[in-house]
């Protein structure tokens, strides 16, 4: 059986997904869609598809699944719509701005029964997947701290950041759904400190480019998150969860393994750079994840409720460092 | 010139001090103290120093400087007695568990105006020293997030931790003084949390022995700072230090450089355990900038003022712990 | 324009080049062909093309390039009925076992004037890649010592090296030329030493299974190179060149970033096992230089003679081995 | 009891061990002699001894033990009049440049029946002395090939150069004791390379400064030694044991454990430059080793057959390097 999959959304991380779709085997893309008809077009071209509109993508019988790409705006019709005529679903990051909204979709998915994976990317990425599963056998004994960090390259244009809903909506929810993957324990308070370091005009637009985030669980256990919209040395990601038994952290992963030593020392490349170079094994496996959860009839994870939990948190974290004073989290 | 020292307190950090000046050239222990006498004849014998008690050691004139490592209790009396003796002051932290007994401190050191080093001997760690002179010299432009890591590699008796005053002032003082020892600007808010992850008699003794805190300082710079009274690694001592034009961290130093690879993977030692071990060369390079800035007639590097500010920041955190909320810092 | 490839021989080596065609913009695979039809009849339905004879390929007028990966005596007939026919030739390694054969293939190629690639993959090994034109690029000086260590996670059957000419030609071909590729300078001397120390059966087949060769250049640069058919921490690959001002080397590409730090240490994950896993990335690039070159009308790097070099070195080392002599090698 | 001392020779090696001494329990430095008076006298002063001829010293009945640390010319006669005095002998490599002279002392230091240690100070490194261990241990099972890299941060002055018996004599040899202190068992074959690559002046005084050599064993083990009188990132001090169940390896001794993360990459420290730093520590463990052996009457390891072979295989060497042939090894 053969996956037929419908694209909504035509820019860089549809195009992501278009590909791994073609190289996964059991899946193909039957039709795309996009506001911009040459973006369509161009993807439709690279992947031997059809061009069709949302709608019609949504009421076509050949399709069996969406992966929904389009901003962030677009999302809440769309799920409701791909619920409803019965589509599998893989909807990028954020689900919506609003939790009211993804509380909604839950409704409506949940109902309908369709198979809904939230993008978080980076639970698919071979490092963390593998070092989340050596916690869950053990190898570190009962999770005590955990400590992500996450630093982008350089901070995306002051326009983009303005209508972003901020560092802990647009960036580290990312994290926050990490936080909640490796702790296995619901956060029940949160303390967020943030500021603009990098840039005094992303200050000027509200939001922070420099964050800090203590999180902790109902049995005490500890969670630190700090950001940054800078680093010099490339795409800075990392975790480091320590445990009853000892540690486990994954590094970064450098452009080579080539090291140069000279009388300045001894010098490793940067880290990748860029997401997409960054995060393309964990795209393909986030993908094959989905078409294998939809086959199979199976939830998918991370599913709806996780794209809830990160958004209440983002939004928690986001009126903490307004108001200077920790927060209660309510339940899901 | 030979700079002649009375050692307050033979017990093990008298005894380490005793070795440092042992090594140092212009340095000799000309008197021991301490309320054992087994524990000062010992060390009298291995320095060939003599024995005498405190009050005869601060009355002495072959006496030019203290190193206070007697019970934290004793610190007190001890230091007005020797700076109204003129004696230069070497003393061991905390220099007192009340904010209000170091200020009493600072004013009779100042106008008595002896030279008084506090004993944050990670500040001459060669590691770390280094990192932060790189920081100064502008390796990474302005900071932005420092992130310190400090790990015992098993919890002191809980009978220890009844009476140490708790983790924030007993353990996480020093990373309070390595703090703003980086950061180079005095924070102005806390958040603290903690719990007892590790063994529940810590938490019934009033205490936690897993905690985090996030710092600001006026310009909006974050310090993170975690702690745990257990790591199965060894001694876990790191500090990364985030900035504008990149990042410098220290790392854990090893047993060994031996890495041993089998079908597991590659293994190397664990952290150095034991702090004698792991801080020896600081604690050496420690004493001879008490010897320099003695004899040169300067003030010493951390001095008493360091030991109120991170005595402040303990308190702090102890009280934000308890209260679940942040606190503004007083100016010192 | 498209380049259009018959691929001869549908075994593992083939159907990983397949995939490479199949991934590149602007080159397809039209016909397969191989002794076993089910193998063709595979490899012919996962890339949408045609089985046909290898004669058939040969002189079909809708095939531009040959991908050669049948067994090492085909490979002479094929090469030379490629050329005739004006195809480009991508060729696996090694070329033939008999370097008079080669010598031939030189010839026959030259005159016809097709682009001819030896598939020595490790140099299109992003790293191993990198280090080269850091070396080029001036990084270390003038080269002066080349050390190249190459071991597999096991031997592969002893029937399979009774008949593989042996590790010089079989394995350590690859590091051959590997040093010609790093070092820049001919070599003009050679000495080897082997013994079968991880299986007797080995050694009683007429062959080593650890092996250790000096090769001088006429300057007195020196390269080292030492192999072993078993390695238990993985597919062991790495490279270190010594120069006037440095040193450069690339390490081992590790199956994840993740470290566990327990009571027994840090530990990493062992080495990628798999030479495919190990050089997927190198395959692709070399498929992709190939057809540039083809495309662009030039020549190949690593060409036909580069195949012809490694292999009168690997002759070389066999002799020496063999007699417990250095041997001086002939001009290509 | 302690262990009484006469120091032949005042210079940098003869300062590094009386510091050595007066660090130990249970040994003190009674006499030093030197040609220099002033050097004699110096080190005189800062330990505390007289100043002595060395005849007085061999006939001294205060002295246990004598440290021979002069030129190497002299070690000869000194080694047989401390053995024929009954001294203790503790006498730095080379023991001497005759292998001849080498078994002459050996006839007359077994008879005499006194502990004779010779100074392979490198076996003492806590690091490859660790490594050692684990191989007795069995970490790796039964050793099937080492490799060792030894390069110094710059060559000594040529007109040292052209008085120390070549490279393989004066530098190689600490690596020859060190690859039958791993290895652990006999070589029966050597091959040996180089050329002066780093300075035509070497060369011009009729050695190298750039070699490698390769040994084997009877049951065909191997070893690689690789030699540089340059390396711009430091003492260049690194071993790897590959064995049937694995690898060992100690790498280097940075300057700090810092690590500077820039636009450039990541950035650690040179290795330390200078030898008496990366080998502080193996100092005080060797003549620990030493007063131990000879305070319970037991032989030290390494003894004086160890300095032979060692000195059997640099002249092996040399003579190989010259004739471009290899060496079958005579037994000692």
């Amino acid at each position: 059986m053969t996956l037929k999959f419908g694209l909504l959304g035509c820019g860089r991380i549809g195009q992501v997904h278009a590909r791994s779709i073609k190289a996964l085997d059991g899946a193909t893309v039957v039709a795309v869609a996009d506001a911009l008809p040459e973006a369509a077009n161009a993807l439709a071209e690279a992947t031997g598809a059809e061009v069709r509109g949302v709608d019609a993508i949504l009421a076509a019988s050949d399709i069996d699944a969406v992966v929904i790409g389009t901003p962030t705006d677009s999302h809440f019709d769309q799920i409701l719509g791909a619920a409803k005529a019965g589509k599998a679903i893989f909807c990028e990051k954020p689900v919506d701005m609003s939790v009211d909204n993804i509380r909604a979709c839950v409704d409506v998915v949940e109902k309908a029964g369709v198979t809904f994976l939230t993008g978080f990317n980076r639970r698919f990425d071979p490092n963390f997947a593998s070092l989340r599963a050596r916690i869950r056998d053990g190898a570190i004994g009962a999770v005590e701290l955990v400590t992500i960090t996450s630093r982008d390259p350089a901070p995306p244009p002051v326009s983009y950041i303005a209508r972003s809903g901020g560092l802990f909506r647009d960036m580290m929810i990312h994290d926050f759904d990490m936080a909640r993957f490796l702790m296995g324990e619901e956060f029940v308070r949160l303390h967020a400190v943030g500021a603009a370091l990098v840039d005094p005009a992303i200050g000027e637009a509200g939001d922070v480019d420099t964050a800090a985030v203590i999180l902790t669980t109902a049995s005490g256990r500890i969670c630190q998150i700090s950001n940054s919209r800078r680093a010099a040395y490339g795409y800075d990601q990392r975790i480091e969860v320590h445990g009853a038994l000892g540690m486990l952290r994954a590094e970064n992963q450098l452009e080579t393994t080539v090291e140069l030593a000279t009388d300045a020392g001894f010098r490793r490349d940067p880290a990748q750079h860029f997401f997409l170079q960054r995060y393309e094994a964990a795209y393909l496996a986030e993908m094959r994840a989905f078409v294998e959860a939809v086959t199979s009839g199976t939830q998918a994870d991370p599913g709806l409720m996780d794209g809830l939990q990160a958004q209440i948190l983002a939004d928690a974290a986001t009126h903490s460092r307004e108001t200077g004073l920790p927060v209660d989290l309510p339940a899901a």
